[in-house]
C-alpha cells in the first residue's frame, strides 16, 4: 500500500508541530504501507521570504526565475526538519526536493505546471523501507532552474505525485474537519459528508468553497487518485473526493450550499440588441484576462430594440473590468453602467440534480419563504446559483442548507 | 577577463548590504570583464538555521544529510537577492547553486569535499552577458543530494571555481585589508603585505594567523590562481596570494609574525629512553586524532638513561590528549604527566629564510632583549616557532615584528 500525506504551512509551523506530525503519521502508519510526505513552508516563511525580497526591490516579482530561487528554499527546510524528526524516532527518512524527486515543470515561474513526473528516486527510497518527504509547490524546468507552482500548490503536487507514483490514496490535511454541505461558520446544521465527487468538489471551488485547490482537484481526476481532505488535529476520517459515490452516499441529491461574497454586479444599460454587442463587451473583458460569471440578457424596450447585459465578476478583478466596460458602453452608445459591490451568490451543487427535476425550484422557494429576493439565476449541470443582498448571505445559506441537509 | 569574486555572510547580512555589494562590483567593474560571484548565507542565517534543527534533535549533526539539505538554503537565499539586485541595477544577472555551478563533491554530509567541478551552465551564463551568481559552500553528491563543504567552505568554492574556469584572479572579500605582517590589534606597526606565497600563507594558517581557510589556499595553489584578499569597505588593493613574489616584494626576508594563543604544553616526564617510546606515545594520540605540534626530548638522566617528552597540542584538543597520555604515561611507567595552559607561540614566516642564515638567531635575540625566557623551539622550512609565556604573548609579537619590520 503506497499513501501520499500532504500537510500544509500551518500544520508544520514550528519544530514542536513538526515533531507532532512525525508521530502522528508513525502511530497511524499500517505495517506494509510505503508513505510519502508532501510538505510546506513553515507557517509563514513563504511570507517573510517576500518581505525580504522587497528589501531590494518593491516588486520582487518582476525578477520570477530569482523569486523562485528564494521561495523553494522554504520547503526545503521542512522536509530537512521532517525527515530529522521521522530518523530521530527510529524510522529512516529521506527528504527530496521537487526537482529530487522527479517533478518537471515548464519554465513559468512563480506560476509552474507540472510537465511529468519521473519518481524513479522516490520509488528507490521508498523501497529501501524509508518515509520520502517531498518539497510541496515546487518542481524544476528541463534546465534545473527551480520552479514554484504558485500559492497551494503544494495540493496540486500531492496528487501529481499520487498519480505517478500509482499511489492507492491522497491524504490532503487540513486545519478542517472535511468537505462540509455549508460552511459552519455559516448554516448551523452544517454536516461534514463523506464523499464528493471531483466535479462537485470543483464546482464548489468555483463557487466559492476554500477547501481545496481546483487545480488540484483537476489533477485528482486525471490520475484517478481519491483525494482524501482530513484534520491535521484528530483522526477522524475526513471527507474523499472520488469519481462517483458508494453505494449508501447516494442518498442526498445535492452535495453542499457553496456561497461567495466577494463577486461585484456590472450593469451595461441600454445598448442595441443587435448581433455581436455580447460579444464585443466579453470579448473585451476576456482580453483583460477577467472572469465573468453570471450573465443575463433582458428587454429594456423592445420596441426600441434596446437591452440591458447584466453579469458578476468576481471583486478583485472589479476595478480592470470596469475600465474595460466603460469604454466598450461609450463605443456602444450605452445609457449608463452601473455597479453593485453589496452582492452576493449563494449555489447548490449535486451531481444527484441531474435526475431529479424540480430541485432548482426547492431552492427558489426556500428563498422565497425567507423573504430574500433574487437578481440573477445562472445553473450548470450541476450546480443552481442565486444573486442576492450581501446582507441576506446568512439568513439565504441557512434556509437553503435547511431544505435540502434538514435536521 | 574572467574575475571570482567572493563575499562572506558579515558583507551580505541584509537586503541594504547585499545591494551595495551589487553597486560596489559593478562600480569597479572592467568593459570586458566576466564575473562569478560566490556568497555566504546572510548574517547569521546558518546559526539560525542549526538552532532551527535543535528544536528537533539536541545533536541534528548525527542527521547530516538532512543538515546539508537543510543549510545549503542559506546561501540559496543569498544569491537569489543578489541576482535580484544586480538585475534592479540594469545588470542581467543569474544565481546557481552549487549543484547548478557543477560543484561535484564526495558523500561526507556537512564536510564534503571537492571532487570536480564541470561549469557547463557557469560559462553559458556567462557568455549571454550575466553575472553569474554561486552559492557557496555547497556542491552535490554524485546522486544529486546537496552536500556542504563546512565551516569557511565558501573560500574554497570561490578558489576551487576560479581554477575550474581558469580565472584570471580571484577576490575574497573579508573584513579585514589582507594579510597583515602581524595581527595589528597587537603589533603597532603591523603592515599589509603587497604579496604572500601559497606556502608562507598556509604556514602562517597553521601557526595561528586566521585570515584564509587553508584548504583554499591550497586549491589556489593546485590550481595556480592567485588570490586576492581584500576588505569589503574599501577599495584599496589587499594582499595577493601567489606562487612567488614579484620582483619588488622580495626584500621582506620573512613575510610575517603569526601567533597562537590556544595551546597548552603536555610533557611526559622519567620515561625510559629505548627506541619505540616516542612512537608509542605519538602513534597513540594520532589514532585519537589529535595533531600534535612542537616535540622535545630532553635527558633528564643520562646515567639511568630517562628522558623526558615534552609537546604540544592545540587547546581544544587537551581533553583527549590528556586522557590518551595518562593511560600511555602509566603503560611506559612514567614518574608524571605536567600539564600546562599558560602558554603560547609566537612564530616567524618567510621563505626568505632559507638563503639567509642567522634568521633564527636575530628572533632570538630580540626575544631576549624583551627579557622573554622560550621555552621550546622548532623549526620548518619557512618558519621558527618559540613557546613563551602566554602572558608575554603582546611583548613577544612586538619585540619579533619590530625587528624584522623596523618602523
Amino acid at each position: 500500500m503506497l499513501t501520499v500525506k500532504k500537510f500544509g504551512g500551518s500544520s508544520v509551523a514550528t519544530a514542536e508541530k513538526i515533531t507532532a506530525i512525525a508521530e502522528r503519521v508513525l502511530r497511524e502508519k499500517q505495517a506494509d504501507e510505503q508513505i510519502v510526505m508532501v510538505v510546506s513552508a513553515m507557517g509563514d516563511t513563504t511570507d517573510e521570504l517576500i518581505e525580504l525580497a522587497k528589501g531590494i526591490d518593491q516588486d520582487p516579482y518582476r525578477f520570477a526565475r530569482e523569486m523562485d530561487m528564494l521561495l523553494t528554499t522554504g520547503e526545503q527546510v521542512t522536509i530537512a526538519l521532517l525527515a530529522m524528526a521521522f530518523k530521530k524516532l527510529g524510522q529512516d527518512a529521506i527528504s527530496l526536493t521537487g526537482r529530487m524527486a522527479g517533478i518537471a515543470t515548464d519554465d513559468v515561474y512563480t506560476k509552474g505546471r507540472i510537465l511529468d513526473i519521473t519518481p524513479r528516486r522516490v520509488h528507490e527510497e521508498l523501497d529501501s523501507g524509508k518515509i520520502v518527504i517531498v518539497a510541496g509547490f515546487q518542481g524544476a524546468d528541463a534546465a534545473g532552474n527551480p520552479v514554484t507552482l504558485g500559492r497551494g500548490g503544494s495540493d496540486t503536487s500531492a496528487v501529481a505525485l499520487a498519480g505517478a507514483l500509482k499511489a492507492d490514496s491522497c491524504e490532503i490535511f487540513t486545519d478542517v474537519e472535511g468537505v462540509f454541505s455549508a460552511d459552519p461558520r455559516i448554516a448551523k446544521g452544517a454536516r461534514k459528508m463523506q464523499e464528493i465527487t471531483y466535479n462537485e468538489m470543483l464546482e464548489m471551488a468555483r463557487l466559492g468553497a476554500g477547501v481545496m485547490q481546483p487545480r488540484s482537484v483537476e489533477m485528482g481526476q486525471l490520475y484517478g487518485i481519491p483525494i482524501h481532505v482530513r484534520s491535521t488535529f484528530s483522526q477522524n476520517r475526513g471527507t474523499v473526493i472520488r469519481e462517483d459515490y458508494t453505494m449508501e452516499e447516494k442518498s442526498f441529491v445535492i452535495r453542499g450550499v457553496a456561497h461567495d461574497e466577494k463577486v461585484a454586479k456590472i450593469a451595461v444599460l441600454g445598448v442595441q440588441n443587435t448581433p455581436g454587442v455580447a460579444h464585443k463587451i466579453f470579448a473585451a473583458l476576456a482580453d483583460a484576462n477577467v472572469d465573468v460569471d453570471m450573465i443575463v440578457q433582458s428587454i429594456r424596450n423592445i420596441e426600441k430594440n434596446v437591452t440591458d447585459m447584466v453579469f458578476t465578476v468576481a471583486i478583485g478583478d472589479l476595478n480592470q473590468a470596469k475600465a474595460v466596460v466603460d469604454k466598450v458602453a461609450e463605443e456602444l452608445d450605452a445609457v449608463a453602467v452601473l455597479i453593485e459591490e453589496d452582492v452576493a451568490k449563494v449555489s447548490i451543487v449535486g451531481a444527484g440534480m441531474l435526475g431529479n427535476p424540480g430541485i432548482a425550484a426547492r431552492m427558489f422557494g426556500a428563498l422565497a419563504k425567507a423573504g430574500i429576493n433574487i437578481d440573477i439565476i445562472s445553473t450548470s449541470e450541476i450546480s443552481v446559483s442565486c444573486l442576492i443582498k450581501s446582507s441576506e448571505i446568512k439568513d439565504a445559506v441557512n434556509a437553503v442548507h435547511n431544505e435540502f441537509f434538514p435536521a
